[in-house]
């Protein structure tokens, strides 16, 4: 082959992660992570690679049909890539149902794979938080996954004025869809397009209506309905859920809105989807409760709630708001930089000393290098302090410490440094 | 489809992490994370999936053509799943080279995937830490790597009684098999031999070599060479690594050993292999130096070292060596029952302050669940604390807090109880 030809860019859809990038990316999860461990929820994987049958008997049809990555296994297994979570954690609590009992609070981060069409915030693999908790079927278990995504985007600096969660309730919907003339068996026709009539301009959406067969009168009834923002009293459970995050001091984030309905089949109660407020992005996150988590796999029936959050337009929302964070890339406090050959055994035992104390050091991996080149190193990487080692520090068993920012320099013993250190210290990764 | 055969088993070779196993997981790499990051570490990644193309160019003919996962995206791309990083980092380096400069201290753990005969340490996904130093060609740059990995063993708990470094150099073995006859056309057919060596009969090996044209007397010689531990002194490269190792604290964690040479062709200088010392486990990690990293793609020559460490073999270890540590799955440090409906307010005001001081709760999520089964999952979950408040304690303000170890109880106001809580926390993920 011509090697020469060999791309230095990832595959269409697929992204590179350079330590800059990494690093918010990490602050991204590690927020994530601090929302739901501080509701006691616990971190689970699965698989990234899961049977084709998983999803065709779990996830909709269009997403196994037309935006899984499928493959063939050198033993014949018919598998995809993991495109969502829910199928993979449906599975594995069907495996050890009675051991697990119930309530569960579990998280995963990872990646998740779909081919659709890249564009702002989205690519073919992408990242995702899902969040479940299984076995109550209570308007405070509703309001507890509601409020773990609320104090994730007050932990990262998304206010209520920058983000809302809107709320409906499916049976709310039914009841509504049913007193405006509607028939049971039309729902599951019905819920993708209401779903879909803010992508779609209103002409379009009366077609599509059309060819499914509703008239004009009962379009016209589904629009006003899907307007009406003043009945969710009419739900108990929409009440309560409302109540209890007023209660835990997130009313402000969350707001009824009847034209949330979530694509999905198998909503059955509460369904939200979290929003920037201007109205600019797709959907942050969104999810709902379930009642046929497990049934397929002939386990007992098993209730819960949960949502789904991708790593990409929520990076969106917080470069619009400004409130991505100027994030150290290099976890090390400071450069020790090597004076000439002679001095590298005193460079090593100062670090040593160093990372025995806890600080990340790094020493200069070239004694040959002149000492302003390895100087400049360490204010391109970011590195806060440098120290410098000559023949006359030595001697004295001491160090010159230069604080990159400032310029200034100090000579220190060997003790001092350490406390020198640790008062300077900035938080690193 | 008949679902009631859904399987609830991972895909053969694939494993299901639940929050006990991620719980280690996470440990493991916590501290793969710590170790890199005391030597200024920066965390990268890339996609998970990567053209077919890269890895002829990069990898090894068997890891490409019998144990890769390819497929065709729906674009009609060849695509791999990443069966390992380093053809990624040359990749991204290459992308940006002049952009990053040197030296470069990049790591990553993630997902690789192989179809290999899973058994004990093995399976067909797993992860794996990466580490490279980028750029400088020196002893010390090779210490720093083999380091890590010390520093790595060290904070898991595994001393240098339990694993080795064994450490060879390509250039000091090639002088040796020059000095013994063999000519350096022979040398890359040779090496994938002397790396197997240890997993075939003498018998068998000697087979293997003679069908490969070499001579009896030229395979005795060979034997000779590579079990002759007494000339690491020739090499100047050896003699400067192990010296500055030593500087470092850890030579009590390497050796000599001129039997180990690494399968791979590209290795050009330094190259060791970590052992469990009971030698009953295939290598823990592995690594050496290269040359010729980016040059494929066009670049700059760029030297590096690096070694790669998977998550399997280092957790049998750790069985073996009863060094896994009794981790907290959950997070939370408090449980707050609900004794009955009319209680919920007071526990989810509670529940709300004990998080904003910081503190991981978690509501007993269903107010019609007995007091008994509310306590019994605060038990089977680990949490160490429940708070229990009925009528009265509501009344004044109070609540008791029962020690879920101890099962005493304790009557306290909202203030002393975060105090309280405080000075009982234990450390949670």
């Amino acid at each position: 082959m011509n090697t020469s030809q060999l791309s230095t860019q990832p595959t269409k859809g697929f992204r590179d992660f350079y330590p800059d990038e990494m690093a918010i990316r990490q602050w991204l999860f590690d927020h994530m992570k601090a929302a739901a461990r501080s509701f006691g929820y616990q971190m689970y994987d699965g698989p990234l690679v899961e049977p084709v049958s998983l999803y065709e008997a779990k996830s909709s049809k269009e997403l196994v049909e037309q935006q899984t990555f499928q493959l063939t296994d050198r033993g014949n297994r018919q598998v995809a890539l993991r495109p969502e979570m829910t199928p993979s954690l449906a599975r594995m609590i069907a495996q050890k149902q009675q051991q697990l009992g119930t309530p569960l609070r579990w998280f995963n981060i990872g990646p998740r794979f779909r081919y659709e069409a890249p564009q702002r915030g989205r690519a073919r693999e992408f990242y995702q938080w899902d969040c479940d908790l299984i076995g109550p079927k209570t308007p405070e278990a509703d309001a507890e996954i509601i409020a773990i995504a609320c104090e994730f985007f007050n932990r990262i600096g998304l206010s209520a004025d920058d983000v809302v969660i809107k709320v409906n309730n499916r049976k709310l919907l039914e009841s509504k869809l049913s007193s405006a003339g509607f028939k049971s068996e039309q729902f599951s026709s019905l819920i993708p397009w209401i779903d879909r009539r803010d992508k779609l301009s209103r002409e379009k959406w009366h077609t599509a209506l059309k060819s499914e067969g509703i008239s004009k009168k009962h379009i016209e009834e589904l629009e006003l309905l899907l307007s009406d923002t003043d009945v969710s009293y009419e739900s108990e459970e929409l009440t309560q859920l409302f109540s209890t995050l007023t209660d835990m001091g997130y009313a402000d984030y969350v707001k009824y809105d009847p034209s949330i309905v979530r694509g999905l089949d198998y909503y059955t109660g509460t369904v939200f989807e979290a929003q920037d407020r201007q109205g600019k992005l797709r959907a942050v996150l969104g999810g709902g409760r379930y009642d046929n988590l497990v049934e397929l796999f002939g386990a007992k029936p098993s209730s819960g709630i949960g949502f789904a959050c991708g790593d990409m337009v929520i990076m969106e929302l917080l470069k619009d708001t400004k409130k991505i964070p100027d994030l150290n890339t290099s976890p090390t406090q400071i450069l020790i930089t090597i004076f000439n050959e002679s001095a590298t055994r005193y460079a090593l035992k100062t670090a040593r000393m160093l990372r025995y104390a806890g600080i990340a050091t790094e020493l200069y991996p070239d004694p040959t290098t002149k000492l302003d080149k390895q100087l400049k190193y360490a204010h391109k990487t970011g590195i806060p302090l440098a120290i410098i080692a000559g023949p006359d520090e030595q001697a004295q068993n001491q160090v010159a410490v230069k604080n990159m920012k400032t310029k200034q320099q100090k000579t220190l013993s060997q003790k001092e440094l350490i406390e020198y250190i640790k008062k300077h210290l900035t938080p690193r990764p």
